[in-house]
């Protein structure tokens, strides 16, 4: 298929140039996890946002991490394919990116990703971010805290900063976002780390509103409701007078 | 670092074994894009689609063509990786997930990613979805279409089961999301297309309620909202009695 492959021994890199379709070997997923400190994933989701934003700092975070500790195939992977996440996806305001980011790399080693990073949204959306966790080396220490309800870049954000009286395009916001990514970042392989150890355990429940809709709309109802999203972040609830 | 490194003449295949941190080089980021088809990707995106889920599905589907079109590094990534956007990240309902991995492959190949992300994204919300282009392969045709004025896919999905009649869990539904999701793939790769040509065109512009909104929650006025979602959509217009 044309493809050169070079074992550059000095350097102990692995040149591979050239058009070979299909033919580069990378183990079949989910990919070889290694349990990772929470701690060191905290911290470089922390200081990884600087350099690329909320998505890039959670993914990187665990991939930086588990390239190091692993290396090969995550070495293949760029961090920098996950920056468009960034202020839920170039700044739109949807999916928070540590989330979009954490769910990438839980995908990525292992086959319950769906359970896990369920319970990484929900906890998401219930967590007073940001945690006290970075006093160490943040610029803006003992932050006001949030809960957002929701995993919406939007209302995470805009909800915080309306709290904290301070602007979406200030330093204060961005170390907010920064602690945030680590948190988000380091809560995912946490998660991950019990199921590994078979001590998982799913403790988010639906909200009480969420839960009232759903006796009509769900599934086995009319099932014309798509999310787990909570109806009156939105919504009024049209059952009340 | 312990790698083994086996090019195996007869399968046409390396094969990398053991630990290699750092040390398999591929190339910088952005990977080098070859103008694809966008009908090739379009009704690729629809066939992923039943096998991954929305996200998976259009990552894919432009990920697997620039595989057999380029190859390494493309071969490196696992498809699987991308299925936890489905439903908008594990049924959640928030970015829709065809967006997710289109922008993911986006991001991968293009420094401009940003603007071509959010020409899509805008042009998402503006899209009568599905279109017509599935009608010779697809399941269920001629469905109903419905703009969604939103990334997300509970907003997108919610409003087209109660326009069309369906449910959330039926075929109907995924035949929808299906076209959708190879739709969403090949605009990606046309508006990459015309950015490697040198025609690309940003043609979207926010909504006029959104506009008004921002006359002052912009970031040079109030600057307390994070996003680009039309606010009216969940939101009541306060400046109107």
């Amino acid at each position: 298929m044309g493809a050169e492959v070079v074992w550059d021994k000095a350097a102990k890199t692995v040149n591979i140039t050239g058009k070979a379709a299909g033919s580069l070997s990378v183990p079949a997923w989910p990919w070889p996890y290694k349990k990772l400190d929470p701690k060191v994933v905290k911290k470089r989701g922390y200081e990884l946002y600087f350099k690329g934003g909320c998505m890039y700092g959670a993914a990187a975070a665990i991939l930086f991490t588990l390239q190091e500790e692993v290396g090969f195939p995550y070495t293949t992977i760029p961090g920098d394919m996950f920056k468009y996440g960034a202020g839920g996806a170039v700044s739109w305001g949807t999916l928070c990116g540590a989330l979009n980011g954490a769910g990438a790399m839980l995908n990525l080693v292992n086959k319950d990703y769906s359970k896990v990073l369920n319970e990484l949204i929900g906890w998401y959306t219930e967590y007073p971010f940001p945690s006290k966790d970075h006093e160490d080396y943040c610029k803006f220490k003992n932050q006001v805290t949030t809960v957002a309800k929701s995993p919406l870049c939007h209302a995470s954000v805009s909800l915080w900063v309306n709290a904290a009286g301070a602007k979406v395009n200030s330093d204060e916001k961005k170390d907010r976002c920064g602690k945030l990514t680590g948190d988000t970042a380091a809560k995912a392989v946490e998660l991950l780390n019990a199921l590994v150890d078979g001590n998982f355990i799913a403790a988010y429940k639906v909200s009480t509103e969420f839960e009232h809709c759903m006796t009509c709309h769900w599934e086995k109802g009319m099932d014309n409701e798509q999310g787990k999203m909570n109806c009156v972040s939105c919504h009024d609830d049209h059952t009340k007078k």
